[in-house]
């Protein structure tokens, strides 16, 4: 990797200020994954204390932009083309965490998956998503 | 229809606060379908004024919570199973809206698609979603 | 269109062999869209005679791929990325078709969505699909 | 579990006789996942030596349909709501083979993800797919 966690956030806060603002961060950087968390404000909850399914999918969209980052380096035109999320069970109690994993790297597309789990239940998955990433065309 | 869109939007202020806080809002409903809104802010944009994919999924997303109202009553138990959600053209220059119809509602599973555009132009889908809604089992 | 229904299923011939012995044909074709038939025939039938998922999703997978022709032109090397079926209702009777339709085609990237019903009941969808098809580069 | 991958296959042979005709063949069980197998068949590849997606589309259905026995017994009812799968890889060159892994299962819903890749090469995946399954009621 030839960039750092904090140049990462430093892109987020720049390219999607809103998002960085509402407490997205990333976390970890590897080849193909990343690793990014929400951190947890009350006041985005839903009554019951549920974290909001669109909160959860901004948080797989995001770790996912992060990954692409470690195939084709800091490229904020990635874009993301489609994602799926399916919601497996009530997120409740703490910072969300979301680990993308690219499963194929392709010159035009990139598809991952991405784990979500609430921090301390790491085995209990609460969300888990799927999409491809299309890049911009070299020369563009 | 035994409920107006006020009473939606009061749900909507009471179950999901922070989304009726940025903007979200049902516009109409009929048989099956729904119509949601977005109301524009700036400080939601991505630069070069993006709306951001997940404020688009979280615009379907209630847009189908709407529509599954139409067919269950005022239920607001009724929660996502899964969404996707494919991003087609750049979303900008206003209000976004959604139109969910149900394609399928059965006993324990409603299928919906959602279409999602930009105001002043309905032709031009910027997304389209699909997915599952499950409703809790009666009796419970 | 430059080309015809017949040599659409010619292609189908040389280039899936399978699948138009077992029934499947290019009905029509428009602008953006194109109707495939699945050819009923008893022994593929489930018990009960449903139509199996994986032959509804065979039939999406070609009416998608002969409305990309639409756009690109007699292309075989296009292929499928990915595509998601939701199972709406039983599907029995008869024939089953399918209905393509292109919302979107980028350079390196085309989205499609598919109605599929039993013939005799367009208004009943059994099924509904959606994917991308990738386009291979230009000058490769 | 109760019951041997012959019982499954047994069942596979009365409930879906066009696919064990056809090669597809549960290997192995434990508990919320299978292994299910496609014995290559040369009649059915495209030109080059390609299996088709249908055929890997039909293994990822079975697979998830195995897992789901081991969840909810030998229920031949349960029926696929939607399944996503997306080809990552071309695929030739010998049997194909899919683990299905069941995420989360509820009373009227169960989520999978399923693995595909050609025999021998386990590492490199040729397609991932994702769904539900959904259960008959109780008492029905």
């Amino acid at each position: 990797m030839t960039f750092t966690t904090d140049e990462v956030n430093a892109l987020l806060a720049e390219g999607f200020p809103s998002a960085f603002a509402n407490g997205f961060r990333c976390e970890e950087l590897g080849e193909r994954w990343s690793l990014a968390r929400w951190g947890f404000r009350e006041s985005e909850l839903r009554p019951g204390g549920y974290i909001p399914g669109p909160t959860l999918f901004g948080l797989a969209d995001l770790a996912f932009w992060f990954a692409v980052f470690t195939v084709v380096g800091l490229e904020p035109m990635a874009v993301t083309s489609d994602l799926s999320i399916a919601f497996l069970r009530p997120a409740v109690g703490g910072d969300a965490l979301a680990r993308a994993e690219i499963l194929k790297a392709g010159r035009s597309r990139i598809y991952a998956e991405v784990d979500l789990w609430v921090e301390g239940a790491p085995g209990r998955l609460v969300a888990k998503a799927h999409g491809n990433y299309v890049l911009p065309a070299p020369g563009r």
